[in-house]
């Protein structure tokens, strides 16, 4: 009868982080890491942690995504922009929730220390994202 | 477009807790506040802020609800307790994904700092819980 049971912080990389993160890296290197998931009819509700050093979306990157996101900074600092706003500054217990449909993407990151992200996906349809150009469901 | 958005550490007690805080209080003093929710024919998913300082369960109650519900600690210490298992002690950064109807009670909280928890309730059929013994559906 044991549950998931986890600690967000726990597994961060230790020590300087690599150059090779200075001053951009591609979204590929964020570690993303489900935690919880539950399916139903309306689609699956996913909870991840998300682990940034440094990543950045490309220029022209927007997430587009069919269903609601929920993303809270946990630890570090970040930069998000949603489509037609001004870039948000987040920083620790900073949270937004991005409605379906609504582009955006991740302006900055901090490159000195880890940036710790838990995110809520409401209704996900389909496997976990990949990045694309806008292409996500 | 504004989207909703906030930080989950802004508007805390500030300075010594009321003594009335010590050595135990009702779970009623526990600040709750929705962030988010978006209802779907499968339920709600609400996510949630839960201000604590010093409350827990009272010794007969458990919590026994009909949906998942995902909890992190933010920022304090607490000891949540599942049916037939010991009090699991936690602190920033820990999460547990507890499931439908696995019964659980806040042993404890830590009365000399907030304890902040996020909690997403996900399928969530009816409003808000309110405590009771093990009443809510």
């Amino acid at each position: 009868m044991s549950v998931p049971a986890g600690n967000l912080l726990a597994g961060l990389p230790s020590g300087a982080l690599p150059a090779r993160s200075l001053p951009a890296r591609s979204l590929l290197d964020e570690i993303f890491t489900t935690l919880a998931e539950t399916a139903s009819l309306s689609g699956t509700v996913r909870i991840e942690r998300i682990l940034s050093t440094g990543q950045a979306s490309p220029d022209s990157f927007w997430y587009d995504q069919g269903w609601d996101e929920f993303v809270l900074v946990v630890q570090g600092a970040a930069r998000l922009q949603l489509e037609g706003e001004a870039e948000r500054a987040l920083g620790p217990g900073d949270w937004v929730m991005i409605p379906a449909r609504r582009r955006h993407r991740v302006a900055w990151t901090d490159p000195a220390v880890p940036t710790i992200w838990l995110a809520v996906h409401i209704g996900e349809k389909q496997p976990p994202e990949t990045p694309g150009q806008g292409e996500d469901q």
